[in-house]
């Protein structure tokens, strides 16, 4: 065995099955590997951010990571801001970057980059392998850095994937869970006794069924309200499951809202800041009196300890109904289509147990409200704010849940970053939907055009926020994602009821 | 006037008249300033690696930056990898990223990433502004470092972009120029002299028409041979210039026709290194034994030092007709396309003053040797072995020089990185073709893995090599571009013929 076969073998005996690929000269040996005995399923990809954007859509449906393969520096480079995604959501991702044989490297051949400076932008673990009889080992480290939630990047010279390694067997390192620590407990459950107005901010794991629920029972026990982190990377939504509030992305109405509170209990989620620090707006959204107490590290599960503060202060073993989401679901509108009629018309379609990645930016706004009531269903959102996260995040959700449709809500601004991620869809026969705001803009720019005071752009200023001419019919057809346009909601809803039923990939470009 | 304003008026005092952009929150200012008097032309790109591309291939044209304007981390390291093709092509590149607020960066807010350990893999120069009343005088200097024949960075806060900013008129420092070194052109002057077999080996601005025809000179005088570095940035090509051998992409080609040679001059040019470290092939290409001459550092231009090392020798004032390339192009092919006929095909049809951007990987080999003879163009190549380089330069060499026609010979496997740039090209109006090898295959991967042995893959490793179902034609369309198919040769001029007459963008599909 070599020390690239080691790599798969270890992969595979920690329990990867796939791997989200983009090789090429210097990863040879791992991809002849993928044909051992025993070795793992790659998808490939034409474009790296669609790999590590792939691999985070995985890990957040899965809770285990994928491994992404890509090819030196630049490789890394361009699969960068989606592993920035990643890393904000807590995802963990097993990246395997090949380097220029040890000998070969420091002539500074022409693809030679410091890859581990990149690397580290992203990276809560990373190493470059320096013996092949390691190899094994070092991977099977990796995948145990990965399950802290974060990204592990190997860094694998091309001389040492093909030298000889001999295999050994070792388990990896889960101990992801640690004790809930029951001293925040007492001060949560003192806060929410008080007769204070409260709020619960959810985030990370904890937005999941089980969290959840829990939630609803402490809410039922103490009045507090629920909050949710701006942008999960996964939450689980809809009826029977309480209506959590997001944190809004606007500062200001954030301000608003948290200056309403004289105590918050965090569970899985940070402190939330302002996305951009603006001129006379706070970035720390939250004032100084605000008691705030943390249940847990974000990047662990606060899941249980919600549970131990929910029978701590004597919550009910289920929470009533009241707390709870009624079924319901939007009218399905008639006529032109607008933003808010889009997103009208899928949730009043979309079924139960869709996978929706929301990376509509301004239209995600319309949509979230919408969908308090509809069956429930699993929500990931733009955790890092890098765009371009949406096509692939939606190809990894779609090849670890076969089973499940997946939405791709998606701004036509922030569309074409991974493009690319159209073909991979079809090469693996993903049942993924890919819903365009056609809006021919990046409104986002407008919108920050005017707080900075510019209502009426100049020509150049208005030619950055100017996105016409994208047909995305024939942008969906040529990668051959059965592909259509639809100008009312009528025309929508039969649209979308289609790509439902039908297999593999589906493109509605909606025009606003 | 503010920070943003003063960074625009400096840049435009320092020559700089575009600014390939992709824009975010962070940068608004700077957006509002592209409309004061005296402004620069935006061009808007859909990925930040189109912006990157197109700067290295505007500066490769007029030898001075392009502005690139990108958005915080993400937007740089989507941009990286071009940027790695601008450093190994000694481009001059003026990188503005817009950062956090200084007062708001410290709270580790989504978008926050380590922008400068990004920076650092590409940047010759980079600085993190830390004044708003230097931002005047930073972007001054962020253009001198880049004329050094280097990508220069400017980090700018938000806040400080905003925040008043007196006017300070500073000129840039243009001191790249190095007086030749008259030690080494004297020992380059002995070797030639003696009775040996030697070559002159130029590369970066040397490949100019004034430092070819100086090595026609040197080679009249003392019988060298000519050869050029393997990816060189610009190269001017055809009649009447002297023919320069490219040293081969293939190691082993490579250090065959290296080992001929008992003395080697560089000029402009590194000592040749492998691409990848082979088992059993050397990573230097050059012998020990093999003498070597370095007239200057190849990131100056060492044109001057080969004027001073033909004088020196006695060269004649002119080389003769036979040293020069006579006018000559390849017989037009008929019948079904192949790789090399589509080659003949460009090579008969293309106009004096073409610039052609080469990414073909595998087929450019076919195409180099045929267009010795034809009438003079530029030729533009992957310096870095970043894929993505194609579309994204051609947009940049367009807008340098909108009189001249730009051809992009594209690989596919390599078409979809950077393939957003086909949206520029309509939007500017640019008069790109862009010419696909549609084999699609990642041929290069198939040849790399009979290289490591496998000669028949398995299946997993077969889809990894494996592009089959994008068609480009609809592509094109799809961003407006005018596009067509070609099976034959007859078929491909046709279109090439009728691409390079009418205004505006066009997509071949050559179908091979």
């Amino acid at each position: 065995m070599n020390g690239a076969q080691a790599i798969i073998l270890s992969a595979k005996q920690c329990g990867i099955e796939v791997c989200f690929a983009n090789p090429g000269t210097t990863e040879i040996p791992l991809v002849a590997a993928f044909d051992d005995p025993g070795g793992i399923r790659p998808v490939l990809c034409l474009y790296e951010g669609v790999c590590t954007g792939a691999a985070d859509g995985y890990a957040r449906m899965l809770d285990k990571p994928a491994m992404v393969l890509l090819h030196l520096g630049p490789g890394l480079a361009n699969g960068l801001s989606n592993l920035h995604n990643a890393r904000r959501a807590h995802s963990p991702l097993v990246v395997v970057v090949g380097e220029h044989s040890t000998w070969h490297r420091p002539l500074d051949p022409p693809l030679a980059m410091d890859i581990e400076s990149i690397a580290s932008s992203t990276s809560g673990w990373q190493r470059t392998c320096i013996s092949s009889s390691n190899l094994g080992s070092d991977m099977v480290e990796a995948v145990s850095a990965s399950l802290k939630c974060q990204v592990a990047t190997l860094i694998v010279p091309y001389d040492l994937q093909m030298a000889p390694c001999v295999e050994k067997k070792i388990s990896p390192d889960e101990s992801r869970g640690r004790a809930p620590d029951y001293l925040k407990i007492d001060e949560a459950a003192e806060v929410l006794r008080m007769d204070n107005k409260t709020a619960l901010v959810l985030g990370g794991r904890t937005l999941r069924r089980e969290g959840l629920l829990t939630a609803a029972r402490i809410r039922n026990a103490c009045g507090c309200d629920l909050l949710a982190e701006c942008f999960p990377a996964r939450m689980e939504r809809g009826s029977g499951l309480p209506e959590m509030t997001r944190i809004p992305y606007i500062p200001e109405m954030a301000v608003d809202l948290l200056s309403h509170y004289d105590a918050l209990v965090f569970a899985g989620a940070d402190e939330p800041v302002a996305f951009f620090g603006y001129a006379g707006v706070p970035g720390r959204l939250l004032n100084e009196k605000t008691k705030r107490v943390h249940l847990a590290d974000p990047r662990r599960d606060a899941t249980k300890a919600l549970v131990s503060l929910a029978d701590m202060i004597g919550a009910p073993a289920y929470a009533t109904k009241d707390i709870l989401a009624q079924p319901s679901r939007p009218a399905m509108p008639a006529g032109k289509l607008s933003g808010q009629k889009a997103c009208s018309v899928i949730a009043a379609l979309q079924p139960e147990d869709v996978v929706v990645v929301d990376e509509s930016i301004t239209n995600s706004i319309l949509y979230y409200p919408l969908t308090a009531g509809v069956p429930p269903f699993t929500l990931l959102t733009l955790t890092g704010g890098s765009l371009g996260q949406g096509p692939a995040c939606a190809v990894g959700a779609a090849v670890a849940c076969p089973d499940r449709p997946v939405i791709d809500i998606q701004a036509d601004g922030a569309g074409m970053y991974t493009i690319q991620s159209l073909w991979t869809q079809v090469r693996e026969n993903l049942n993924v939907t890919t819903l365009i705001y056609s809006n021919r803009s990046y409104d986002i720019l407008k919108l920050e055009l005017a707080r900075y005071g510019v209502i009426a752009p100049g020509p150049n200023a208005a030619k950055m926020t100017d996105l016409s001419g994208i047909d995305w019919v024939s942008l969906g057809r040529s990668m051959g994602v059965s592909s259509a346009a639809a100008s009312t909601a009528e025309e929508l809803a039969q649209g979308l009821s289609k790509a439902l039923v039908e297999q593999g990939p589906h493109l509605i470009q909606m025009n606003l």
